[in-house]
């Protein structure tokens, strides 16, 4: 007789796959542009400096062993320093927390602050990775527009005034993924003060936000309110091989999410957190290597909004894409992107289709695209591509 | 109105901080011969072989980036030539899946094997990392006791003719945390038996397999059932700060750890995965290495039962410690550890009261004593204050 069958079938039932890992096959074959994937570019990081750091990590066989749960002590300190400049206040260590990749907090999140049946409230088009740990915790997920202003605040307001209780509100507040829009800073003002007056919990989840192109992001939601946990990541603007994720979260949450780690893997690893930290904690050398990393994507952003914007005119209502890795696009006359795919791939372009980000249903005529790990000649010769896909 | 109050407090009811990580803290004063530790020792770790592997690493862009979530395809590779061997059939690649250290494993399998509710049987004394996991999935847990060769299989199978059908046996078959015995190989056979014919999964956690002292560990029981899903680690015996644990397992298990681990963190870190693929695919290399931890342990755990056995006589009994990192010890007259504890550390030694490993409650004249970080000397030492502190 067999275990494997009745236990695992039932509790693999509704889980699906990644949508995002899913996804990132699509980007393999080598004739076609791959900008349905949702990588940062490898050419653009720090190769040399973490191999140095690497070097100067392994010099101290403390380095070697288990490290604490919350993180090692000094990439605490340096994430306190800067967490400090952006909030505004002073945020003490005991509030900061180290998680493999902010993935990671997510998932620890949700199983700290949700009962099964509790409402989540999420963005839509939404996170895929935010969904997959909502769902898995045993949540009910409402999702709420977003329009150029980011998360639709108004229509938040309307569900909280239908007796709705989420115990959480969910934003990717700086160049939304997939969405690739920006919490305007009154919006933000006013999800921290309905978390007060409601009693939920907002998860700030900002990978992206020091990725900005023309000017800093606004402040963040977490500067408005004490009942914001803020989730942020070194994947975008170091590597994500160091899978260095951290939270800004009070001390009880941070507790929470502790005991929940000793669990699930008793901490991270002491090498990665300690270049981690050495990057971090070189400013100058931080400065100017974001600095690169900004100018390159922001001019390769431009070349992919000015070439649909050329090519395809009024057929499509893009994202400005200040910033981040995403350009989010409507088709104005219907086109159906999922039913698209399939002929861009022929033509040697890939993109996701809006639907595959959709709560329950919707934005089929609508795509994501990445613009990160392409030049501008590639990525107008994409466009020219998506073009002829749709022309066929 | 803050949101701190109920969900959290609630959620955080019934979880305890994990008694390993609590107890380390034991071993930092300087003045005290801290055995109460788990932790192997930095000095032997191999600390230039893991710079130069990460310098290797770290010439390839491709390593910076994520990687799949069952782990870097060639480091899969490695372990299914491995587990091959030792298994006696060969493993395909799709049965290896990596994971942050062997207690993700062990947390992710909890989610995917065990409905609130399911029955989990442990030996007793447990190792606490995977009570806390079966706890946390909301099994409902029964312990078995140890004797010299293992698991008490006639007690597991008066269960089973009790009626009781549990979805899960959990074992560390050899040198076993915290109760220094391995299991039998005829028991082996027998748990595997049982296994196929209840219809139950094996979860056989070996991280301390590879560090035999005499002669090599025992066949796997996973030798002997594809009911048994294998665990180990790269932790003991090249460095936990690769965070590399493993899983063997049929196709179906591992494809449900995967769904959950790209939730839990997405990936590993392709870093650390690369270092610990290159060591262990050097076999000359990796089997000095292994040759030399072993010769070490073993002369610090021959010097430690020594000792015991020399000051303490017949007031204890004590295991012969053939392998791994741990001694236990029974008081023959009814010392009680715990209440010893304090005194002991007045006299400068630290171990670990049996207490804290029992299932429910027992092991109140036990104790574990840690070998792996003191030379001989030292050990002896230690056993001097022991004894120093049990005459007071």
């Amino acid at each position: 007789m067999s275990p494997i069958t009745p236990p695992l079938a039932h509790r693999l039932d509704g889980l699906r796959s990644s949508a995002i890992r899913d996804l990132l096959k699509l980007t393999a074959r080598a004739d076609v542009i791959g900008l349905a994937g949702g990588l940062p570019d490898a050419e653009l990081m720090p190769r040399d400096r973490i191999a140095l750091a690497a070097e100067s990590a392994l010099a101290d066989r403390a380095r070697l062993q288990y490290t604490e749960s919350a993180g090692w002590g000094p990439l605490r300190e340096v994430l306190a320093a800067r967490e400090s400049a952006r909030l505004g206040r002073p945020v003490p260590m005991a509030e900061v927390f180290v998680t493999h990749g902010s993935q990671q907090a997510l998932s620890l999140l949700g199983e700290v602050l949700l009962d099964p049946g509790a409402l989540v409230v999420v963005e839509d088009p939404a996170y895929v990775g935010a969904l997959q740990v909502f769902r898995a915790a045993g949540a009910r997920v409402v999702g709420i527009p977003l329009d150029v202003e980011g998360m639709r605040i108004d229509a938040l307001t309307e569900l909280l005034a239908r007796g709705e209780r989420p115990a959480v509100v969910h934003t990717v507040s700086n160049f939304h993924n997939p969405g690739g829009v920006t919490m305007s800073p009154a919006r933000r003002r006013e999800l921290a003060g309905l978390a007060e007056r409601y009693g939920f919990w907002v998860i700030e989840d900002d990978p992206y936000g020091e990725l900005w192109f023309d000017e800093p992001s606004p402040e963040p939601v977490a500067f408005y309110s004490p009942n914001v946990i803020r989730l942020s990541s070194a994947s975008k603007i170091l590597a994500p091989t160091l899978r260095a994720g951290w939270m800004v979260a009070p001390d009880a949450v941070c507790r929470g999410v502790e005991l929940l780690k000793q669990g699930a893997d008793l901490c991270g690893s002491a090498l990665t957190q300690q270049i981690t930290t050495e990057l971090l904690a070189d400013e100058a050398w931080l400065s100017d290597h974001v600095d690169k990393v900004r100018r390159c994507y922001g001019e390769r952003a431009q070349a992919l909004v000015g070439a649909l914007r050329d090519r395809l005119g009024d057929r499509i209502v893009s994202t400005d894409a200040t910033g981040g890795m995403f350009v989010w696009a409507d088709f104005t006359d219907g086109v159906d992107t999922a039913g698209l795919l399939p002929r861009a791939i022929d033509q040697g372009v890939a993109y996701v289709p809006g639907s595959a980000f959709a709560v329950t249903s919707g934005y089929r005529s609508s795509m994501r695209l990445c613009f990160t790990t392409f030049d501008a000649p590639t990525l107008r010769e994409a466009v020219d591509r998506l073009a002829s896909a749709i022309a066929e």
